[in-house]
């Protein structure tokens, strides 16, 4: 069966997103040292994070929320409310930025397209992902988004399902083994990995946890159209 | 063309949802009048939420975030984090609270199902709303769910093209005349207004500017079985 349906991923996939949430957390961890000289931000952030994560989700909202959460309790409410503001202004700014697009990716898509559907297939805030998408310049490429709560077999599953795609003819694409390969595989469609030089633990899987067969790994999104050719 | 789809909103349609965006400001008002005590915080709060629309969309974590966005300008910096604190808390008790269903909900959807395929079709925040549903108990009856950040022509139009739903088998219920019933009738379809007794005022368009054909305003979903036998 010809592959016919090529989902990507966008965040550090198409575009830079860890770099951001790297770089805010580094404000974070500066601007509380004031207060706290020797406090463990990272891990007190990324503990409060996952504790937030059922009922608050992916995006730059629940980490804003969870960035004051820390700041409070780090500092034991001893940080003044200015600095509070200034992490409300942090959160503002993320979600305000331009889309920063990866190298190569205006071209490798521009080269897939027509071959392929496109599908932009994300996790996160609905509201976030919609808007970093009409920023990128891409959405005209791509024939559907879709933004999942979370991207595991069930979810991939109901979107194949939804839109009468059979998992032969599906290569998905992303920088995650967890959310954006490990599933399709499972399902029987193929996955390429992009790695991207930062990932959130959160999204951390060991590759010998994979399975051998079913997914491809790329150093950049400028080889995907040859790898796909040879498919 | 019989009807064949039904589109239900969620939130002040099938569960409570402003009745608790409206407590929990109520508690605001309280808490900051303590520090501000002829502060306006109604309409501070308003402008906010509506300058903050762009980047943050609706749902919880933008209501949290524009809260303490309030608290800390109208008291010009002057609250202590400890109040702070409690707002981030009201956020996460309004994100964890069960989903309480409006009277006759369950009843009258049991009645309808099977008759026409239920699709839920919410807007706000995919995370907020997936957790929401799956609370309420309802989830099963429902053959696909649809959360889009704007519900406005454009979004339903892609909703009935991508399954293949013709405006004419389409009826939406729900209790905004701007959201849930204005935006299908000028696709053709049809609308069925079930108001609730709070209406943030964002959502509210007076009946005049409505068209006159092409909805139906029910007292309560309890009605609605009946009303769509006589379609």
């Amino acid at each position: 069966m010809p592959i016919r349906y090529l989902g990507l991923d966008g965040d550090d996939t198409l575009w830079h997103n860890e770099t951001r949430f790297h770089l805010t957390q580094t404000a974070l961890r500066d601007l509380l040292r004031r207060h706290v000289p020797d406090a463990d931000v990272d891990t007190h952030l990324s503990e409060v994070e996952m504790r937030n994560l059922s009922l608050y989700g992916y995006g730059v909202k629940a980490f804003t929320l969870s960035m004051l959460e820390t700041a409070i309790q780090v500092t034991d409410g001893r940080i003044p409310t200015a600095d509070l503001q200034v992490i409300l202004g942090w959160g503002k700014k993320m979600l305000g930025e331009p889309t920063e697009l990866l190298d190569g990716v205006e071209a490798a898509l521009e080269e897939i397209n027509g071959r392929y559907e496109l599908l932009l297939i994300t996790k996160g805030d609905l509201f976030d992902q919609e808007s970093k998408l009409a920023r990128s310049g891409l959405a005209a490429m791509f024939s559907g988004v879709e933004v999942l709560s979370e991207k595991n077999v069930e979810s991939y599953a109901s979107v194949l399902r939804r839109r009468h795609i059979e998992p032969a003819e599906f290569v998905m694409v992303g920088n995650s083994l967890r959310s954006d390969i490990a599933p399709v595989v499972a399902l029987g469609a193929r996955g390429v990995h992009i790695p991207y030089p930062l990932t959130w633990h959160h999204e951390h899987v060991p590759d010998d946890s994979m399975p051998r067969e079913g997914w491809h790994r790329l150093d950049s999104i400028t080889e995907l159209g040859a790898l796909l050719d040879s498919l």
